[in-house]
């Protein structure tokens, strides 16, 4: 997600890091400390504006959220919003999702989720999009034996990538949308990101998978 | 493919055993006798009215096509179109796909077609879907090591399903197309089926995969 530089945004931040995190590599293997409990942390790779996050935080309270996005305007729109939720389960982190192992230790992250990240359509950009086998090779170190990657897009092109490139690096599909919004059960906990409210809206049809790494 | 019983058809069978062949179990690892030559042979499990198998046997002169169907009126259109086309390489079985390897030794087929496959809605008829697991183990011993299987479907429950069957049977997408048609490439190449012609001019979106065992 781009977004027009906001300004204020960087003086947001700071004055805010009970929520976004200062220094997120010295929680690496401690992120329970800095929670004050054990729960199991969800993190979003690319939060854009943090309806996804809040959402989930708030419907999820046994769970303990991450957002992570390198764009500092972008993440200063989440901040509001979890400033708004006051939800004691979210923390903030504004890094570059490449660099995950500098912040969590192996197996110390439950779940990912990645949401309507950047297409990069192009195909010299292969290596930025979010599902490329070296992220691949990020998520798997952090999360536990068979941890999952939860990914929705409304990128048709993004999507097939997305098939292709996790099946290669050997991950198996749970479960699979083709029209998310057409399925009536899922729709009733399904938290929609600001971008999918806007485009289904439109009719675009959105597509969601479940991937599970190899159990080691 | 549902049609109802055609007058004659049983006899139509009879009368062309030099396409229909009578007794498949007699040419078990010796198609290429069947064939006179040695060229790869492909198999489509289900070939409704024959329109694919013909189309791709024109195409490709360089390799044998066996077209599969159990059901007896079906494979008499099929047979139709066969005798019109006059190829010397496209033969027809009047089989069960769940019987493959009755019919076929260990590697003996080269790759294997499903096109517009029952989609089998109901989950208590999830064995009768072509893309289920025991299908699969059938499929991947008559296969080649690394052999694949190219699908397509209308069927939007059929398509998710087969992602996460397959994945979970341990193959991996070489490809895959949530909208095949939108795809120009592919399509100077693609061999519509009757109800491919059918369905996608109503606007009908139709997925398609290319799927791989693993190597052994």
């Amino acid at each position: 997600m781009r977004v027009k530089y906001r300004k204020g945004a960087p003086e947001h931040l700071q004055e805010n890091t009970h929520i976004v995190v200062e220094n997120p590599v010295d929680f690496k293997g401690r992120w329970a400390e800095r929670f004050g409990n054990n729960h199991p942390i969800h993190i979003e790779v690319g939060c854009g504006k943090g309806g996804f996050i809040t959402g989930m935080a708030a419907q999820h309270p046994e769970i303990n959220y991450i957002a992570i996005d390198m764009q500092l305007s972008v993440l200063s729109y989440a901040l509001d919003k979890a400033l708004e939720a006051n939800l004691p389960n979210v923390q903030m982190m504004l890094v570059d999702g490449a660099a995950l192992t500098e912040y969590f230790e192996d197996g110390e992250v439950a779940q990912i989720y990645l949401n309507f990240s950047d297409p990069w359509p192009k195909n010299r950009h292969e290596k930025r999009r979010l599902t490329y086998k070296s992220f691949l090779a990020t998520y798997e170190r952090i999360l536990p034996s068979g941890g999952e990657v939860h990914f929705k897009t409304d990128n048709r092109g993004l999507f097939e990538y997305s098939l292709v490139s996790l099946t290669n690096y050997g991950m198996t599909l749970k479960q699979v949308w083709l029209d998310l919004h057409a399925d009536e059960e899922f729709s009733q906990v399904n938290v929609m990101t600001e971008y999918e409210e806007k485009f289904s809206s439109k009719g675009q049809v959105i597509y969601r998978l479940e991937a599970k790494f190899q159990e080691k």
